[in-house]
């Protein structure tokens, strides 16, 4: 039998999946498994989105541009200029997803071997993609103790070798919640700007920003023009994450030409994706008011709720629609487990992303876990006090 | 300004890229241009396929499986089934598009400087893919004085070197419409054991095979469960390339499991897509039929115009809808050039894709132009007429 890739071994499994068959095994059991594991959102795609790919009359649903149709990315470029970016359809390429926007960038940026600084915890399958190109993640650890602020500059400084050949940052930050200040981007800026580093700036939150705080996208800090390349996706905007429809943008040209290559060599993005996004484009202002009360709601009810349980700190995260809590427990992949496994609450138990797995230094994340706030208020609720009742009766509990 | 990566540099261009400007600025002209050069058919998708995408009512599109619907999976294998080869669900990834199957595939098998060994004239992206895994392609040469035959076993013999992983075979073949027989397939498998290594087989063209010809599949070779992955797509089955569903399908378990690591780490394919996919499989069989009719008849003209041409020879392609056509010219990517740029023949012009983008020897392909009989007749016509003008007329004819 032919030997499989020593990359194929080194790819990573995520902690979540591990405990996929826990949960499945308890719905077969008959409890009610709240999903606050996954970014999977449940508000409605919106119905101009829907409706475009229901109204298709495409007899042939054929290969688009390899960069993607033009219109969707005319219809694009005036989206970010109306948030204050300004770029043109010639400056992206319309990718299959955010994940596609991020392999293709660190490829054509990095080649085996070479490193990129991730402040952690950070997006799990950042690890996958990095495996994949056969590059280095060297992390910065960011803590709960200063609610996942951006390390010292002086701390990425130490990180930095012949071999570094940029920084991914998430903004808002899945896991954390965390919305970097401008001020805070600035400082990157020098850094970048110092070691004529590449800026990888994953955006896909950016319309989930709470409290009055403003996104300030990397795209407009000023000099960076040939270092920065943003990583976006439709799939949280409009609550579409099946349609697969990314993009990747930057004003470095050869960049973009040769991203373009490997654009090409896999053909088009997906045909009805496009669709959906180009239509999204139009979605009226008043979908986004409800989403964000939605989600202000659904974060204030669950921040609360978890500061008032013994031994847990939840920062309030400013941005996307997670946050890292940590718990008073002893190991979260083992608390994760014994939740699915051995825990019920009037026949409901909860799902959660051990955060072990957004920490590429080993042995972090062990008292904190991952919680997406993507379930309605009233689900939410039972899901705090699923997790309540949980932390008294763990055997692994440390208080 | 930072550089970019070595292998985002080494990304092949294909030749017919760079044709698309002079294509562009002959329409700009006012002059018709015959698309010969892509495989871009022009059948209707099937109704039932649509339709599913019409109908779909889901309110939110969500993330599927990182496999593929169970359900589409499921379906997938009684489809296999019908045609003769036994695997079930748990034994396929559904793919964004065939392009994914065989990216993923490579990089499950294969680490950065390990060799596979592909018959030249070969799908030019192949060399993109094996470029981004950081593999190396050692062709072997088909010729068109056997009609793209496989070579003899020991001549695959003599290019098996300790870094040698696998083969990669296109059977019916892009680009030059060859079908391998059974037993071509049986030589192959005995050197794919003797040597313990995976055979890559790119079925995507399965439907496509005339004259009575049967299609033998590569996971119906005795024995080779172990090394034999198939990568498929129903870009070209359904006429829906846009879609972007492919699948990648085998019996080694340590294979598909490493594989799904990397379907993981890209979240989802399109959930469109599989909508199209799933409900495609029970297009109605008339369908078939008159997509069979409709290209036997193109290729029977086709080839018929083409050998009645002065020192022009077509072999009569057994499968897909291409073929690979000796012109008696000095060089395929100047006349594929002139063709657009200095020639028309009562305002209509043909764009062909030159040879040498499917060759990785350099040098050849230099007297031959892959040309995808994907047009209706009138218009195949209309373009073998302005081809016959055309190589009248050519500076660089070589009779």
């Amino acid at each position: 039998m032919p030997k499989i890739s020593e990359k194929g071994k080194a790819m990573p499994s995520s902690p979540i999946r591990k405990l996929v068959p826990f949960a499945e095994a308890a719905k077969k059991r008959g409890v009610k498994v709240y999903h606050l594991n996954i970014g999977q959102p449940d508000i409605p795609t919106p119905q101009i989105a829907l409706d475009a790919v229901r109204n298709c009359t495409d007899k042939v649903i054929e290969y688009s541009h390899s960069a993607g149709n033009e219109s969707y990315r005319k219809g694009l470029a005036k989206y970010y200029k109306s948030i204050g970016v300004e770029i043109d359809h010639t400056q992206m390429l319309i990718t299959t997803g955010g994940s596609e926007a991020i392999t293709i960038a660190l490829m054509t940026c990095l080649d085996p071997g070479d490193e990129v600084i991730i402040p952690e915890p950070f997006y799990a399958n950042y690890n996958g993609f990095a495996t994949q190109a056969g590059i280095v993640v060297k992390p910065i650890t960011s803590s709960i103790s200063n609610d996942f602020a951006l390390p010292a500059i002086s701390e990425f400084e130490k990180l930095i070798t012949p071999k570094t050949k940029g920084i991914v940052i998430c903004n808002p930050n899945n896991p954390t919640g965390y919305l970097y200040t401008k001020s805070e981007l600035e400082q990157l800026a020098m850094l970048i700007k110092k070691y004529d580093l590449y800026l990888f700036s994953d955006e896909v939150y950016r319309e989930f920003c709470y409290d009055g705080n403003e996104h300030f996208s990397a795209m407009n800090l000023p000099g960076l023009d040939q270092n920065v390349i943003l990583m976006d996706s439709v799939s949280k905007r409009y609550s579409m994450c099946g349609v697969r429809i990314g993009a990747l943008i930057t004003r470095n040209k050869e960049v973009i030409d040769a991203a373009m290559k490997f654009a090409q060599a896999r053909l088009c993005p997906p045909s009805y994706g496009q669709i959906a996004a180009e239509a999204a484009l139009e979605t009226p202002a008043d979908y986004f008011v409800g989403v964000y009360n939605e989600y202000i709601a659904r974060r204030n009810f669950m921040v609360e709720a978890l500061n008032k349980m013994e031994g847990v700190y939840c920062p309030r995260p400013k941005g996307a629609f997670y946050t890292v809590v940590k718990l008073p427990i002893d190991d979260s992949d083992k608390f994760s487990q014994w939740l699915l496994d051995d825990f019920q609450y009037n026949g409901h138990t909860v799902m959660l992303a051990p955060a072990t797995g957004f920490y590429a230094t080993c042995g972090l994340g062990k008292n904190e876990v991952r919680i997406a706030y993507v379930l309605k208020i009233e689900d939410l609720k039972g899901a705090m006090e699923c997790l309540d009742v949980a932390l008294k009766q763990y055997p692994g509990r440390t208080i």
